[in-house]
């Protein structure tokens, strides 16, 4: 549509799926940019769809499925299957932060990489990391997601031997201010080398996860 | 003076030294308070006092001791006798955040507690504060100061079974807004029960510990 | 659930009870949390229930208790004795603070702590305060609670020789930006020795006075 | 001169001295002005004057006399007559905030205003307050000064039962934020009638006192 | 009630009307303490009444009357007279400040002032205000209302000869920041003089200015 | 030089002197680029230099000239011609917003303006600027440059009938936060149709208004 | 009415449409001020319409028209001719900036400008922006409408030989703070000569815009 | 010494030279922490090295090199062999962000990795940026960094296809706010898959950098 110029450009480049910022648009609205899309694409998907938007979503487009966690509505193949070396861990802090670690992970799936999950492991019960040091070990590459006070990447980091990259979610409460107390924290980690992106921005860590993965394939 | 309305009777009843507060005060008003208050104090000592005021109210404060880390001048007996039961644990993350630690120190030294200094523990290597985990243990209250990020306490909290006191330093730069970044992060933990106190105020901590232990001398 | 590592760990080591973080989790994530956490625990709580929620948990968890001013949901033995020395004041600053100063309130109660409480005595009206001051007394450790300005902990900390925990809450409009103003009085205050919680955090402040008794009872 | 429009018309209509806000303006346009301005004014002052822009002022500028703690030059008449009815009461908080306290003294003072000056009273020793409330009950209209978290103006208008002018002050480190802390405090006092003015305005204060005693005098 | 300790002492020595500020407060817990304050009160009254909860009100208290642009509920007599000298000016900015301008005008007049209004001659039209400069001659105090960037207080003080009292409102989008720009107009305003309240806080404003007149009437 | 690419393009095609933004370059990063620059143009400026900076060019630069109170450093012929329609009215609310106002000024005369400049009409004194409205009149477009709280630009935009660009300058303390004020203040004018720039940004207001007249230009 | 103080003095001057800023306002307020505007002017309009407040002025307001993305009801002339020089090219980064866009869009056109609309041009794809090139070089004006990094009037800027004025949106989440993160980008662009309005000021940019095109008109 | 305590784990598995963090530690500090480092490895370094502190350690030092730009001290071998993968490219848009972007490069040099430079592309003229494109196709990984507005990320990382980390700079004045413009600019990025690092941190950015070109190496 005229409202909506499509890059296919960026999107044959990068090989990641087409994806539309669900938020602030209407349903409609996503249903004619998804159209125009999936003519030249295997892997449509929009992300931030409530689930009384996906239910709109699913009568109107043929074959989307609806990720109710990740808040994610896509149009793709059965099975995606891994086509990058290396796999992308995403670690998370709390329960609450669900929604947006799915998001990173629902995404990387999506773009054909493997990921490995890890819910739950929060500073505060320092044990609980320590004791999934295998997940890790076994990442190229890591996700962590928190909340509240957002320390995790910081001790992740100085643990992992591989690109941290950090999200802070609006989690929490007072003087969390939508998120604004992690987002400072991960800025300011003394563990050298953690690239943070937008509070609740799950997508975007995972599109610059599978980035880091693309071009390990490409040095090869 | 006319300009400065002692609180003695605070001062009896809490046991602590008189402190003045150095900031903003001319070295003559500092001369004049300290005068005024050591005729009923045998610890008087002011905090915040730069190197070169320290000199000045050498030359004019007889028997006054500096701890130039701390920037602190005082006047007290040469042996200051622990007159509490248990012990101020006292962490730092890193080496800039010394002079903040120090403070909270020296004045629960002055204050006749006993102390544990464990310094350059920060989070993004882990291991150094596991290894460490004896002085959290030995002490009965911990004070945790931190810049940057500010994650210390939190992980502290989790490994602790006594009260934490976290002090946000405004070590750091960018994101860090002069300490916000910590102050935000530890008012955020996610491990429930960490008192948190002004940026750089390693002072009130120390009182904050010492009124703890002088509470649990009473309960006895 | 796999979404849920629970820290059996530091709720052993602590003698509080497990504590769910009800708010941003479904029902059924809060129902099947409890369900794991009460074969291990005679206490088990929840806070930042809503009314509409509490009769969902109520239907599914038998002998689940509602504390409404205090949005507590719990599983209780129905007389929890006290088991530490001391008590914990309570004051609250205004009316509308009450759901904070409860929540406080409730979790030192469920924790076997005794509480005092004494509400609606803010600065504005400094007799309220003066005239009961036998309750500052009477305590081993204080919480003060206020919204707005947030001046109250301040008056407390100086006529009181006990820890102070302050906690800010939302109570306010306009310049207050949510509970800021009070959380930045608070950690300003010119009466050294207050630990301050996040705004709104009743539950951490009552997490931190049990600690400061508990460490008082290991000290005996 | 050309760069300074001077408002005449407002001076007389309000009988205040005309006055400069010396802060970025070089000596000489100081110079300038006061000479333009003492033609048709019995009383010239100037504020933010550092004690070394004062030495140069003086030289070039007879009559002139320096407030050193208030920071004001002024040329006057040797004794200023009250002129209006009632007193102006200053409080403040604390040995730091003096310098904004005789800002507004003075100002009110060189206005032809009577003031009760009451020093170093701030909330944590509350009776240091109480034991001078007859200088509250002496007052028509009271200034209150306080750095840090700015809880004394709740406190005098909870006594007072007359209008009160607070001030913020810049005194303070870390989340004082420059004055933002005690602003925000004085904004959202529990104690309606209270108007705030501008961090460190000492000036302003006096301006709108002065304004309500002249009202009065009207009124009669 | 226990839950609030009402501060009949301020309300005598003031003369002010008893009010409740109604937001975060139950229609329940209104009328309760409604209830209790007419036993010693002529006048009575509620703030941040919704039109909803005013329903409630009306049912259960006998007498009640509402001003739905002021969202005040009061118990009072038909005819309050005026009981002090001179008139209370009060000016808005635009239409969309009239609930708060209203605010002001409905508690200075349930507490026996006079009152003059003025609305929509906000700077951009700077004649509707010149037009008007009437008003500004005939009060003995001006309270002015303003949102979004809040410079009407300004102009006026520079036109005014009596004291000004600056109320910001969250009238406004962007970056008003929900007041916070008005707010920052009004405490930097080159007119000195100017007392500020809080956001939206119209009330804060009529206490002001009742204060002013009263202290005139006393000092007659 | 290498480390600074220059826009002949854009230079060229605007017609605009080249500019050199001197704020955190060396005096010989400044020299060399100023070499570079003039072998093709005509007028080559730099902002922001500091007289001791001055001093130091002059040496190296054949032909500078220096306007201290702009901070500017030009190589331009004697008399720079007009070339545009219209003329550029600068209003300043302050004395000390002068040098943001005269950065504004020269900027627009060595880039070929009229300038007509009116200082000090501040909205305090309404009349200063109601008495010069023929400046106003005569002006095609206009920039309105102030500090503190900012509020000129809404009253002349109620006045003028041209295009109006709003200057912000850190002129103040306190609740100025560094020019914060005023910025929101223009961005917030009710006065639609107000271009606002950078804090102290006099350079980038000339530019637009210059931009303006040359539109005019060329739509002739 | 006497709640709106029409200002019929500018409108006349500067010959933009009537309007009424809808946000605010009740249904019957609108009707009532449209009632009086209309008497004296061909084209009124009322921005922030949202469409069930539409649907009551439709059924009120004779001739009314909706344009539901601009969110702006007007009443006016069937068919508006262009009456000035040149056009306002109106370009919007993102689909979701559309209703600001829009805003601008059909206040120019109901004020009598041309107008020529680039949608969806963001930075992240640059050779949507470069394929369109035309519509820059055809426009006398441009307004560049974004919100989340806002970056599009900067590129613009350099490419364009016109005046820009910058629309920041509230478009975005998380660390976009409600349009905060674009407007600061729009004010500091290194691009020099760009005007920046409040987040999601359309209608503001237009006229801005306006004026700018009226001004070259007269200056013919 | 006890003050620091060297994490020479990290160290180790990592293969990054040992890095002091310069600020805030005097040059003794910085001479022995340096003493301790180069006993177990061959490259150590200290990065925030003002002139003055660098000539003291060079003093003391042996083989010390200073890297006046990047304010880096150095103990290394005369030339470091690259001993990665790919290249880093190095993008800054300004002058005056040299440092920072040099900070980077400096680091990554010196840590084993390959560096391609290319200074002053800012957006706004989009051509310098565009006729570099070769620069962004041959590297494997980009640092992008810049100042003032920020908005250089967005567009490299459209037209570029491999991981982008973002570092905002502390260049610019006013509305910066010390570099939190383009911070904000640069986590809100519509261009998805940037990561970004703390203000002015070269330093971390060439850590990431060289994290993923590691990771590249060992996937291979
Ligand atoms: N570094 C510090 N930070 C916070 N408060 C302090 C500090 N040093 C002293 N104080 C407090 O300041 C009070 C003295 O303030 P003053 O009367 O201004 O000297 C003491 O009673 C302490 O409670
Ligand atoms: N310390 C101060 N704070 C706020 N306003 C002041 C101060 N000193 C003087 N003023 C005001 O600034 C005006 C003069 O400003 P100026 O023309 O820049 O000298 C006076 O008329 C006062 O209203
Ligand atoms: N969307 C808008 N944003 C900013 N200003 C507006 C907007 N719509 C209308 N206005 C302005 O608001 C004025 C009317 O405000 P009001 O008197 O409250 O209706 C008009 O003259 C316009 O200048
Ligand atoms: N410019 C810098 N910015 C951020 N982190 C740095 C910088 N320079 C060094 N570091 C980190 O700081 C650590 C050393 O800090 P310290 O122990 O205080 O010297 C190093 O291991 C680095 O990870
Ligand atoms: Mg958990
Ligand atoms: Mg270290
Ligand atoms: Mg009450
Ligand atoms: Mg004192
Ligand atoms: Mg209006
Ligand atoms: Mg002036
Ligand atoms: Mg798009
Ligand atoms: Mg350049």
């Amino acid at each position: 549509g005229e409202f909506a110029r499509i890059d296919h450009h960026r999107q044959l480049r990068t090989g990641f799926p087409e994806t539309i910022w669900g938020q602030g648009k209407t349903p409609d609205q996503i249903v004619q940019i998804m159209a125009a899309m999936r003519q030249r694409n295997s892997v449509v998907m929009a992300t931030r769809i409530e689930p009384d938007v996906a239910e709109q979503l699913e009568e109107k487009v043929e074959g989307l499925r609806y990720y109710p966690m990740a808040k994610i509505a896509a149009i793709a193949p059965v099975r995606i299957e891994p086509q990058y070396p290396g796999k992308i861990g995403i670690l998370s802090a709390g329960t609450a932060d669900l929604p947006v670690a799915e998001e990173a992970a629902i995404t990387a799936e999506l773009s054909s990489f493997r990921v490995l999950r890890l819910w739950d492991v929060g500073v505060a019960g320092i044990h609980r990391l320590l004791d999934n040091r295998h997940v890790i070990a076994e990442a190229s590459v890591l996700i962590v997601v928190a909340g509240m006070e957002g320390a995790l990447p910081s001790v992740v980091a100085g643990l992992a031997d591989c690109p941290v990259i950090a999200v802070p979610t609006s989690v929490g409460y007072g003087a969390s201010f939508g998120g604004l107390a992690p987002l400072l924290t991960m800025l300011n980690s003394c563990a050298a080398g953690i690239g943070v992106v937008n509070i609740d921005n799950g997508f975007g860590a995972a599109i610059l996860a599978g980035q880091i993965l693309r071009t390990a394939g490409k040095l090869q």
